[in-house]
């Protein structure tokens, strides 16, 4: 057998595919990677993690840990990941071992900075809400009078589920919130009368490839996914755009992988990108039961240099995340006959934490 | 957390599932029992095995090493096997040490012998072919003339894939036939013009409860299953006739879980059963594409006392096994829209060996 090194792409079954994080998304990932015979290697600080459970071999580490990237480096050849904070020293590094990192360095680089994020879009050709960049309390005041008050401040890294940003109702209050996101470098976003969030899941092969499935939509609560109904019903021009989208952010990016993009459909018909996220996303949580081929496959696919599967709906699915203690209904759920029932194996189901979902598909 | 023996049934999500048994079907199990937030245990003697390579837990162990079985019934409440020539001792050992193994050792011991197995069937009212047992070279003569040559001898133990068995085409002709298996115990059975073969997977839960899946037409070659399609075109008479069979197989067994029926359609129109096997079935792999919940989950739902799911068929699926080197076409089957591919992460492609399927899925 050739050593990870030697192997080309597309990647034979039985060869390795790193996963760096252990989540739920790293679980579905592994899963999906050994239905097609391949093994999964979880890099991940914690023991007895979600995805290290299903891996073949598990590297507790921390992210940048030089030796656990070493090893990971040596066993896959492919390595891909299923959270966009990686830390960019640890993809240089296995990029210089030798490892081919799949989404790479350029679009995690843009992932993790919101500004960048913003830009990189609007100079690609897709809409987004007004916004503008601050790293001091003064320089806060002027870009929230710039992009109208109220408006949303983030801090540009880092943050997730809603956490590390707050509305700035008048431009005096700039500096406040400033302070209280802790003084660090943050966007400045105006506000958005969405009429609602749309999602769409996209992929892109080594060979330029690429596949879109049906839109999704989906509700939130106190910044945490709730539920996503898919396919969405919506316009053809709102396809069309969403599609458009996914293909300049695929293309700008030289992406490789499943990419999760957020949208907010607005009254005059137009879609604006929230946010993308170079990964499986939990808004594609529906495709395991209501497509032909799920986003976790597909990812593994495309980072594996195999040919895309197809994107389209076998069933309309309600997915609906089972938050904190809402998985101890798991009993009532698995008697229900139109419910599919997945669970991450989580140790301790902490308020307001992903600890599965469930699909409720009926017939397109 | 309470301990394994601690727990009761329904299992939890987050308790472990025993698998005795390493090989493709193990592994299957252990990524249905994952999607359902369990830990798979998997025993089995050869290191890196396809189920240990998903598994949160391996034991690598002879079938019948009393150490690892006793780790195995401390790790995980229920037990369960991929293959029916578990040693009976083990399963008692397992027992003793309060472990819940299902199928349970009935079911085994009677799927453990040819000639039991057939006795069971009659004597719960499921036709079979006429047959005999036979200990010696003269038996075995007198065993042929009783069932009407040409008659097909097997070893009443062990055997699986056509291997222990042979035609006698003339009763002269049994004592060599019966030494030639080895001067073991046989069975003799009449041969059987079936117009083709049919299989029903089926299961039942803790509570009794039973669901059926639509019937799969088999073709075999060489005594190796080539390909499964289902659900079968088959006329009502014959639906009911393996809803019946498989009802009284079942409750007869006082059975748990997913079991396979393999049945022959005879001219009058008529069900035979040719065998059981106390497991998950390789002509129920098509459900992983073609039903609402695959026979690998719903065994899973069953030995952890859940409630079963659904089996209605949502796809017309070809179950195509790739044996030996015809694996190596993954690319090509990859590539067709139609086409689910299962990989098994075996090492090596020996002929004959089953290496992966594939379900080509069309519409109902």
């Amino acid at each position: 057998m050739p050593s990870p090194s030697e192997r080309g792409l597309p990647l034979e079954p039985g060869a390795a595919i790193g996963i760096i994080g252990g989540g739920q998304l790293g679980r579905m990932l592994a899963l999906a990677a050994a239905r097609l015979g391949f093994d999964a290697v979880v890099l991940e600080p914690e023991p007895d993690s979600p995805a290290g459970r299903v891996a073949a071999q598990t590297i507790v580490v921390p992210y940048d840990d030089a030796e656990g990237l070493r090893t990971l480096a040596a066993r896959a050849h492919v390595v891909t990941f299923e959270f966009e904070n990686v830390p960019a020293a640890a993809v240089a590094q296995l990029t210089a071992m030798g490892a081919d990192v799949a989404p790479g360095a350029r679009p995690l680089a843009i992932a993790q900075d919101r500004f960048e994020e913003k830009t990189f879009l609007n100079a690609n050709g897709c809409p987004t809400v007004a916004f503008a960049a601050a790293t001091t309390g003064p320089e806060a005041s002027e870009a929230v009078a710039r992009v109208g008050a109220p408006a949303l401040m983030k801090t540009r890294r880092d943050g997730y589920d809603g956490k590390g940003q707050r509305w700035v109702e008048h431009a005096a209050d700039a500096a406040d919130a400033f302070a209280a996101l802790g003084g660090v470098p943050v966007i400045v976003e105006a506000a958005c009368e969405f009429v609602r969030e749309l999602s769409v899941i996209a992929v892109r092969g080594r060979d330029g490839a690429t596949a879109v499935y049906p839109l999704a939509e989906n509700h939130h609560e106190g910044g945490i996914l709730r539920r996503s109904s898919a396919p969405a019903h919506v316009t053809i021009p709102i396809a069309d755009q969403a599609e458009r989208i996914a293909a300049r952010v695929l293309s700008g990016l030289d992406y490789v992988g499943v990419i999760g993009i957020e949208l907010f459909e607005i009254a005059d018909g137009r879609l604006l990108v929230n946010e993308f996220a170079p990964r499986v996303h939990n808004t594609g949580h529906w495709t395991m039961d209501g497509c032909e081929v799920d986003q976790f496959e597909q990812h593994i696919r495309a980072v594996a240099g195999w040919p895309l599967g197809p994107t389209a709906a076998t069933a309309h699915v309600e997915m609906l995340n089972l938050l904190g203690d809402e998985a101890a209904t798991w009993l009532r759920l698995a008697s229900e006959p139109e419910t599919r029932v997945h669970l991450y194996g989580k140790r301790e189901a902490k308020p307001g934490r992903k600890m599965g979902h469930v699909n409720r598909v009926r017939p397109l």
